[in-house]
C-alpha cells in the first residue's frame, strides 16, 4: 500500500506544516529541506514519516518553533550554539554554517550545539561542507535505547557519526552510521512484519541476546555495533560514548540516560543535567592540509580502487560509503518518493488540521 | 615461560637500542617511552615485542633513525608534518605537541603526518592532551589486512581511532580501538595456541567466513567491526576508511592497499602514491567550548553513571573505555612487565649485537 509523490509536492507541504506551527519562512525552508533529504536518500524512518512527531513535540511545548539561535561562546576555531529549544533541523544548518565560516578563517571549525531537538539525517548537514572543498563531520546524541557492553541498563542513543569527504571526478565519500549493530528504523520494520531479528541486534530485559524485535519495547535494549564482547561490542559502545560526550557534555546539553526522547508521549527523564539534546559539527578545509588538486587526485584514486575491488563470488560489487544513498537520491528526485498508506493518512490529518492542501492535491 | 621485568630496566634497554641504531638522545627517549607504554597498558603486541621489528626496518633502510621532522604546511588550526621516513614513535609526539600548541592559540589543532612508520599505541599520544585540559584524538593507517564488506581483497589496515577525554575527580575516558572485530594481536595469540577464532573475525581466501586463525596468512583477511553485512560490517569498513582518508590522503602518505607493511621481510607495494604511512592528531581545548569546571562536573557525572550501571547477571561491572588499560598500567608500573621467553631471547640477541647490557643484568 504505497503511493509515489513528487519531491516538490512533499517539500511544499512540509514547509507549509512548519509555517503553520509558527516557524518563520527561513526556518520552515531549512526544516522542510532537511527532513525531506532523508526520504530522498532512502532513510525513510527519519523523513516525512516523522513530521507528525515534530508537530506533537511542538504541541507538547517540547520544541520551540521560533527559537532565537545564539552563539554563546567561541574561539577562532570553536564555538557553542544554544538552540533555544528549537528544532535540530534549524539549529544544525546554523551551526554547520558557523563551522564552515570558522574553517574559512583558520583552517577548521568545530561547533557544539545544546538545547536542540532531532535534526533529521546527519549526512544532510555534513554534505554542506563539500561545496566549500571541506570535509564535513556531524554527530548527534539521542535518547537512550542502547545498553553498553555488560550493562542491563540503556545508557546511550543510537548516536550516529557522519563524515563526508569531497573528491575530484569520482562521487564523494559519505559515511553516515548509527553506532549500533542496526538502526532502530530497521527494528521497527521487523516489528511491523513480526519477523525475527538477527542475533547481536538486541538484548531482552535480563540482558540475554534475543531475536524477538518486540523485546526492545519490553525493557530490552539495542546493542552497540559488534553485538557482544567477543565481536567487539565494547568498540561500538566506545564510539557511541564519544558521540555522546562531544554532542552532549562538550555543549552543555543532556547526555547518557538523560537525553530527552523524540516521542512526545514519552516523559522526559528526571533531573536532567543539561539543556535539550546535543549535536557536534566540524568542517576541515582541504587546502589547510594539501593542495586541493593533489588531494582530489588521491581521493579519486582511493575511491576508484575501492569501487573496483574484486567482490566475493555472489556479490555484485564493493560499495563506497554513501553510494547506495546517492543512487537512491538520484532515483527519487526523478521518480518520486513512495509513502506508506499510514504515513499518507498522517499527512492528510495534518492538512485538515492546518487547512493546507494535502500533498498530491 | 614468562619472566617479570621492571619498567625502568626495559625502558633503559629500549632507549639504548634506539641510540645504538643512530637515534639522538631526545628521539631515543621518545621512542622508548612510547613503545613501553604499550607494555604498561597491557597491549603486549605493540610493545617491546616489536623492538626487533623496528631494528629490522632500520636495517632494511625502511626507517630513518635520524629524521628531520618538518611542518611543511599550516594554517592557525591545522598543519601537515613530514616524518622524513623516521619512526612514528618520534613523529607522533612532535605532531601531537603541534596540535596542542595550535589548540592553545585558536581552540583546536589538527596535524596530519605523512612519511612516517608505526607509532606504537594511539592512546599514548592522545593522553598527552589531557595534561592541558584538552581532548586528544589520534588515528593512524596501517598496511592492508582487512577486507571491506563484500570484498575479496584486503584494502584497509586495522586503522585505530583513539579519543581521550579529561574529567574532574573520576579517571578519564580513553577509547582506543582498532576498527576491526578483533585486533591482529588477538588473532596471533590464537595462531600460536592453534585455537579456533569466533565467527566474524576473519574470512578465507574465497571470502567465506572462517574460524581458522591461520587463514589470514593463506590469503584471507581480517573483517571490519561488525563481521558481516547483517551485523554492520559496512560500518566498521566506513570507520576504517575514515581513518585511512584522514591519516593517508589528507597528509600525502600512502593509503588503502599501498600502505607499506611493518615486517621488513614483506616487500613494499608497487606504485605507492604517497610517502610512508600516515597519522592524524587532534587537540580540542575544553575551555574553547565550556568552563572547564562545568565540563568536568558533567564528565564526572557521565563517568560515574556508566561505571555504576547495573550489570547483567554474571558480569561484575560495566567498564568505561580505558578502565582495563589504566588498571593494568598501575599494576605493571608496580609489579613489573611479564615477557615471554621468545621475546626475552630477541632482546638478548639485540644486547649481544649492540654490546649493551641485556635487561635484568
Amino acid at each position: 500500500m504505497e503511493r509515489n509523490y513528487d519531491y516538490e509536492q512533499l517539500w511544499r507541504f512540509t514547509k507549509n506544516v512548519f509555517t503553520s506551527i509558527g516557524c518563520n519562512e527561513e526556518h520552515a525552508l531549512l526544516a522542510a529541506t532537511g527532513l525531506l533529504r532523508a526520504d530522498l536518500r532512502g532513510i525513510d524512518s527519519h523523513g516525512i514519516a516523522r513530521l507528525t512527531g515534530y508537530v506533537r513535540l511542538w504541541e507538547a511545548k517540547r520544541a520551540n518553533a521560533s527559537p532565537n539561535l545564539e552563539l554563546v561562546h567561541e574561539t577562532p576555531s570553536t564555538g557553542v550554539v544554544d538552540g533555544d529549544g528549537g528544532f535540530g533541523l534549524v539549529a544544525a544548518p546554523f551551526a554547520m554554517d558557523l563551522a564552515i565560516s570558522k574553517a574559512k578563517n583558520v583552517g577548521s571549525g568545530w561547533i557544539a550545539v545544546r538545547n536542540s531537538n532531532h535534526f533529521g539525517i546527519a549526512a544532510h548537514h555534513a554534505l554542506k561542507a563539500l561545496e566549500g572543498d571541506m570535509i564535513g563531520i556531524v554527530m548527534t546524541n539521542a535518547s537512550a535505547l542502547v545498553a553498553p557492553t555488560f550493562s542491563l541498563e540503556r545508557l546511550l542513543g543510537t548516536n550516529p557519526i557522519c563524515v563526508a569527504v569531497p573528491a575530484g571526478s569520482e562521487p564523494p565519500f559519505v559515511a553516515d552510521l548509527a553506532t549500533t549493530t542496526a538502526a532502530n528504523g530497521k527494528l521497527e520494520i521487523l516489528q511491523r512484519k513480526n519477523q525475527e531479528a538477527p542475533e547481536g541486534w538486541i538484548q531482552d530485559k535480563e540482558g540475554n541476546s534475543s531475536t524477538n524485535p518486540h523485546e526492545l519495547k519490553a525493557g530490552g535494549a539495542l546493542l552497540p555495533l559488534g553485538g557482544d564482547r567477543e565481536h567487539g561490542s565494547h568498540k561500538g559502545y566506545a564510539l557511541g560514548a564519544i558521540v555522546d560526550i562531544f554532542s552532549g557534555v562538550l555543549s552543555g546539553a543532556n547526555y547518557g540516560p538523560w537525553v530527552p526522547p523524540f516521542p512526545a508521549y514519552v516523559p522526559v527523564p528526571e533531573n536532567m543535567p543539561g539543556k535539550g539534546i546535543g549535536h557536534f559539527f566540524g568542517a576541515l578545509r582541504i587546502d589547510a592540509f594539501r593542495k586541493p588538486e593533489e588531494f582530489k587526485k588521491d581521493m579519486d584514486q582511493w575511491l576508484n580502487r575501492f569501487r573496483q575491488a574484486k567482490p566475493i563470488a555472489g556479490f555484485e560489487r564493493v560499495l563506497v560509503p554513501g553510494d547506495p544513498e546517492r543512487m537512491m537520491e538520484t532515483h527519487r528526485r526523478k521518480n518520486g518518493i513512495p509513502l506508506l498508506h499510514a504515513v499518507i493518512q498522517d499527512l492528510e490529518h495534518l492538512a485538515e488540521r492546518f487547512k493546507i492542501p494535502a500533498p498530491g492535491l
